[in-house]
């Protein structure tokens, strides 16, 4: 593509927007914004970083990148997992750490307004202090909404709660031509032309900034358990969580793990978990407001994991003994990617394929000698998927890396699955997009993308690529 | 626009498609599939009747019609209220009655596969019988799963349980070039590129013939209880309902509607309720499994209403007594509409804001001297309007009437509303969608319909013109 620089008259018009402090670009800023948490992931400086405080910011920034045709790329947090915010094309860089305000919790609607840079764990705090709930938990709680937004993020509690796609019920949004869209709003039903709030949900910065987001909340459960269930078997844990849902009990969270991971985040972050000797573990949150009702629940839940193999249901009820499971669980990503070589697949396959889906994932791991780490979000068919180089050489890992990815990605695909259940695409997944998608369909997304970004300065390359640049696997 | 009649090489090809018997040019059928149920709507004959049985015919009939640029209206059961299904362009009408399959019950990811033309009380009924539910419930049960995702159908269930776009996991879909879309699936979550899925959910049958539904179910709630509170005012019944939810209780459904409403019902249905002194009444439903909880949620509920000036809560726990209740709630409609000259407003604002609506709604009733009936899904602030003509002439009528619509439209706009929270624009109420949508908005809604209809063979003119050839309200 063709891009323009940031030259100084850009720097100085975008100075007059936002204030000297708020346009940076010295060499240590560029390189804190030049990378998000995927594994050994790319890096890619900016040209600027440019931090405004409100929408109206955002609009002559976009309306400037436009008519200089310089690329922009919006960032949160930069928690992602698919380099969807690493700025590779350069151009300007947008962080919405300033537009952090929770503009309202509105409880006669029960819902909230937030701009696009609220950090999730405040606004979770923020809405329980009133007795409400945002159930959109992915596990990066320090994510921010918008990001959330930007890859219609999941997390544990998808099996009971659903997506952050779910809650969103208006965005406030704003176009390259800096015109701002107002989609939607406090109204919960909707049926008055096409769904654009829905298009821009998951597109990744690609179609229009997010800068204001208005969530549907729901009342806080007033009780929460946590069962630990330690198995001798991995398909007896996969298994009883078939089971479990077909039993027609809908616990908030079923987790699924193996004791590797496990063990390796336990050294990591230095908190133990009860039972080492075990092959697999489900961590399964149940909540309600009746004791007795959650209680025979979490009976029913045992009783099924026991005919299945489990070695104990361990049933903690305390906020405390809970918080140190979910902590560690939090945990397992880092624990098993920080300093190694290792790559996220992020596939979701329909629940009932699981056991079948990892058994064949164990397969390609045994045919190409590279362990494969397995956890994630079983309720909800979800399972993230780590393969690791360990002792192998660059190169050998070079190669089978990239046929491993292919191989998982097709399984997931004929078991009626996705590339991405909830990190996204952006730039780590681009290239196996077609083996999820028919070329009909990414034909009607990249004449959506023009229709919302003709010059394709947001975040160009992600996803998909306009000009075909990237070899597809087919 | 410049379409091409169906003459007869094109009738016999499709006779060749999908046999005599299912291509019907009589005049008797051509009536039939003329008109919708919009009181006193709009008739307008096809050129011929379609009634495919699979995707693949409905695939071959989309190319020919897109090869001869002929227009092509798709129809469920006929019961929409804006006049979507009517085929205003004349040309094909394709009903999807003979694609009327539930294809799968799939009891281990609690997900129905199912046709266009399923009926929704024969799929609750199918899914019911294995202890499933599936909440979303338009007022017309006779309805067909298509032709609510066209519209995005909504419903009394939507408090607690949401639309149907919150229950489409998955969607075929046949382009007028006769590709067939395959979108999602048997998936609760994915991140994988934007979301065709919604986008055609609400697209009235421009977009694309959805033919196939993957629709998430939930647990069948084992208890239900129903109850009716008379209110000697209008405001209190109102006020009730934000009180109800700001308490952080979540009923079923709560339903609100006016006297006249009632006794305009059971006059033409011939069953009686309890109560016809009071100016309006809620009709609130509960669910769950546990007895208690559900009583206490009843006790908080009598409350808040009782509070409010309620005369009375009855409360409705048999299956029989909970049937005559809904069944009369479901026969509103009919009962102020037939045979007279009524408007239906659909406009859904937020919960909070109903009672200052329905004030307006009464007062813009003075200022014209036209009597408005009002009754609808309060818990989710989507009211439906009716004003009546009664004793006006036809002349005063049809002077009055759009400025009502427009006053009434510009209202929820003011409170933040819609134009339609369910019904959808079709052509009933395209003038209006400007009052609603902003240009640039309706701009994207425009290119987004020339990607997937780029010769606009699929249900013309309807939500917008791609010519502009109607005049809006702006």
């Amino acid at each position: 593509m063709n891009y323009n620089k940031v030259n100084n008259e850009v720097l100085s018009s975008l100075i007059g927007f936002i204030g000297l402090e708020n346009v940076k670009t010295d060499g240590a800023t560029l390189e804190k914004y030049s990378y998000d948490e995927t594994p050994h992931g790319l890096r890619a400086l900016p040209e600027v970083v440019l931090k405004p405080e409100n929408t109206e910011q955002v609009s002559r920034i976009l309306s400037l990148a436009e008519q200089n045709r310089i690329p922009v790329t919006f960032r949160g947090q930069g928690t992602g997992l698919s380099l969807g915010a690493v700025p590779t094309s350069g151009g300007m860089l947008v962080s919405f750490e300033r537009m952090n305000r929770i503009l309202e919790v509105d409880e006669d609607n029960l819902m909230a307004v937030v701009e696009a840079g609220v950090v999730l764990q405040d606004l979770r705090r923020e809405v329980e202090k009133r007795g409400l709930f945002y159930p959109a938990d992915p596990g990066e709680r320090t994510s921010m909404v918008g990001g959330n937004v930007g890859t219609n993020a999941g997390g544990m509690n998808c099996v009971k709660y659903g997506k952050v796609r779910d809650y969103v019920l208006g965005l406030e949004a704003v176009l390259p031509s800096g015109k701002i869209l107002n989609l939607g709003g406090k109204v919960v039903k909707r049926s008055t032309g096409y769904e654009l709030i829905h298009l821009i949900i998951g597109s990744e910065g690609t179609l229009a900034a997010v800068t204001k987001v208005t969530l549907k909340l729901i009342k806080l459960p007033s009780l929460f358990i946590t069962l630990y269930v330690p198995f001798n078997t991995l398909q007896g844990a996969i298994k009883s969580v078939s089971e479990i849902l077909r039993d027609r009990i809908t616990p908030t969270a079923i987790e699924f793990v193996e004791r590797d991971v496990i063990l390796e985040t336990e050294n990591r972050i230095g908190k133990k978990m009860p039972n080492h000797d075990s092959e697999a573990y489900l961590i399964i949150r149940l909540d309600g407001d009746n004791d007795s009702l959650l209680y025979d629940e979490g009976e029913k839940i045992s009783g099924v994991c026991l005919r299945n193999g489990a070695v104990d249901v361990l049933v903690a009820d305390t906020k405390e003994s809970q918080n140190n499971i979910w902590d560690i669980r939090s945990a397992f990503y880092e624990g098993i990617v920080k300093n190694k070589d290792v790559e996220v697949i992020d596939t979701a396959v329909p629940r009932s394929k699981i056991p079948e889906f990892i058994l064949e994932v164990k397969n390609i791991s045994s045919r190409y000698g590279v362990r494969i780490l397995c956890f994630g979000h079983a309720g909800d068919g979800n399972i993230h998927i780590h393969p690791q180089r360990n002792d192998l050489s660059v190169e050998e890992w070079s190669k089978k890396l990239p046929k491993i990815m292919e191989e998982v990605y097709r399984t997931s695909k004929a078991y009626g699955g996705t590339i991405s259940g909830e990190h996204g695409i952006g730039l780590a997944k681009k290239k196996y997009l077609q083996i999820g998608l028919d070329e009909e369909q990414i034909r009607i997304m990249k004449e959506i993308k023009k229709i919302f970004d003709p010059n394709n300065i947001l975040n160009p390359n992600k996803i998909f690529d306009i000009d075909d640049s990237t070899e597809l696997v087919r």
